[in-house]
């Protein structure tokens, strides 16, 4: 038996004159899953906590993100491909511009998104053949300006700062030590920006931006850093292939941290524009080789940060479309999950701890009286308030993968 | 005032066609408890937990199985009437027959009942007068073929493996250690089932059933080994005296592992035949001499691990009618629990994780709309979704035996 997990980032909402988005969306197939299967709204977290979209998967992933989640900067890194060893430091990076005389940390951030470039792969090449520090490091390309850089060595810290000052006009900042421990790798990493500086300003790359009168990528801002800790692998753990269907960096860096295998295609954008047909057919053919696959479906919440309610409604019967396969499919052998991992309300325009709808469909669930899958109607579903912690245990028992304790 | 609490084992399902056979049952009596009483679901240890009868009931009754439960050894042995001190390796033990020539461990098992043998007692005290080995040791007759032993000493450790091959046409396996600390109880073991094999396989009473043509019971295979921990009495944690009603042997083992009074009647088999009405009658008649009464009812979980829909509706029919007299209790002084330990879906035949229904009928509780008592209904009472851990709780408190946390 297998698991099929849809996740609607951010898909619940706070009550706008006593409606939402995913109440006033006309979902036929959202409906009817709720209809077969059974309901309830879960904390992906703990009530009240403010999950985010990482933090809230870890947990309905069945790891605990207290013990494992050490920031975005190791999740990032797997996202952007780097195989992760425990005790690296990673941290996520923007490609920038800085202006200006002397030391990388005397000049000006002119752009934290260096013009928005996208094509810099020969700028991260250049800087993992030429820069030298004193312990090991890998930089990787993501998508847009973004990167992620690991260092990798004997006594690393996470406790230090970041050295993106968050806003132009103002100098990059020096990285700092958080403790005593930490001073060593605010060294090498102060170093490290320094001299990724040098090799970047001189790129024959750069210089032709200039002449263009773009701007030139010729900083690395460093943010979010994170010490890379054991995390046992989803099939260590469960006994299960897992495949994550995602087109967020994020995402698909929680699934690469999982060894699970992520299924990429361009046109899963994680944005408003993705192909949602597309997602969910690869979703299902990953079914056909995995025991496990994640969807991760983004724009939902990016309507949510936007306030846009209509855009969000619209997106949301997008969605319930292009689902429409999921009601085919054998509800005796597969047991779909569908959720959100956290609320991002429209008004307030970021993520909440307000509780999430849950449904899961399988052939011997007790079904509810749940005719309707939105905020105002799955609480009254027979799984009443669950967390997220507990949906892995309670799928693994639905398929009958799990061990009594006890005789 | 007073506590009774009716466990109903397995009497939960999981979905069959939208039904299951309680909400099938014609349950009059049930169903007025749960419109006089508040009602809920409950997972006995937590969300996607299976739970064994054993750790079920011990959570049920406030006692962590994860700090307590050391396997089955120790409440086997319990229950056949030992008493048990902190430290004690305990093991269940089948009266099996063995053929061949040599050591005990170079023989084949051809029955591991012994040919279902159940007057064996003159065995039991055989092994225990005769059998000399290098610490104290006791072994307690059970019913049919069934025993458990003690061992008792310094250094004893529970890392062993089990005797018992499972099949027969296998070797008596030896019993290994799992760790350094094990050698010494695993040799200590091994002698134990060679001396008492030699014992038994002489005694006259076998001899004399060689000659009727019937199987000796010349082995004992050990199974389940669990070291006793230091736990609580019922009357120590609670101040409440504590009588056990109960046919199973495991469920006796858990009353007096607490110190409770077990009460017997050779009528209550613990299985499909049990006089019902006589175990309605006895636990009314123990609230007159004790403050806490459980009642166990154990053929519902039978049922289930047969598969049997029709024959699980019909026994819980039969239950229902022999509760008639709970109806007339005095809730205004009594305090009544009707739940089940866990589910038993006669489409899995095994114990599973799904919440399992809970009444509690007391003068004094908020009543909520539920009518009828089964997994379709009882989610929607007050009790929402509980944990079995929060049940002795919940009921000291309604019973005023709880002390404020403040001021």
């Amino acid at each position: 038996m297998k698991v099929l997990m849809l996740i609607l980032d951010g898909v619940s909402d706070r009550s706008v004159n006593g409606t939402t988005p995913l109440k006033e969306a006309r979902t036929p197939n959202l409906d009817e899953l709720a209809k077969r299967g059974i309901n309830g709204i879960m904390d992906t977290i703990k009530p009240g906590i403010r999950p985010g979209s990482d933090t809230a998967l870890l947990s309905l992933l069945g790891y605990n993100p207290f013990e494992y989640y050490r920031g975005r900067g190791p999740i990032e890194a797997a996202g952007a491909g780097i195989r992760l060893k425990p005790g690296d430091v990673a941290f996520r990076v923007n490609f920038g511009t800085v202006k200006g005389e002397g030391s990388v940390f005397d000049k000006i951030v002119v752009d934290r998104r260096a013009g928005r470039i996208s094509d810099k792969k020969v700028l991260v090449d250049a800087v993992n053949a030429e820069v030298e520090i004193d312990v090991e490091f890998e930089l990787a390309d993501a998508s847009g300006h973004r990167a992620a850089v690991v260092f990798r060595g004997e006594n690393l810290s996470d406790k230090v700062t970041d050295s993106d000052p968050k806003k132009i006009g103002e100098n990059v900042k020096k990285v700092k030590p958080l403790s005593k421990e930490a001073e060593f790798t605010a060294k090498v990493v102060n170093d490290f920006i320094e001299k990724s500086h040098r090799v970047l300003d001189g790129h024959p790359f750069n210089i032709e931006r200039e002449k263009k009168g773009l701007l030139k990528a010729n900083v690395l801002l460093l943010r979010g850093a994170g010490k890379t800790v054991k995390i046992p692998s989803f099939e260590e753990k469960y006994g299960m292939k897992l495949a994550v269907v995602a087109g967020t960096t994020l995402i698909k860096g929680i699934g690469r941290l999982l060894g699970g295998d992520v299924i990429e295609d361009k046109r899963l954008t994680g944005s408003k524009d993705t192909d949602l047909n597309l997602k969910i057919k690869m979703g299902l053919e990953a079914l056909k080789t995995h025991d496990f696959v994640l969807i991760h479906i983004k724009a939902t919440d990016e309507y949510g940060h936007d306030g846009d309610f209509e855009g969000k409604k619209s997106f949301i019967e997008k969605i319930d479309k292009a689902i429409e396969p999921l009601l085919s499919l054998d509800f005796s052998e597969i047991c779909l999950v569908v959720a959100a991992d956290h609320t991002t309300p429209v008004t307030v325009k970021d993520h909440t701890a307000d509780p999430v709808p849950i449904t899961i469909v399988f052939d011997q669930v007790r079904t509810d009286d749940v005719m309707e899958f939105n905020e105002f109607t799955v609480y009254k579903g027979g799984l009443c308030r669950i967390k997220g912690e507990d949906v892995m245990n309670i799928v693994l028992d639905l398929i009958d993968k799990t061990k009594k304790f006890g005789a």
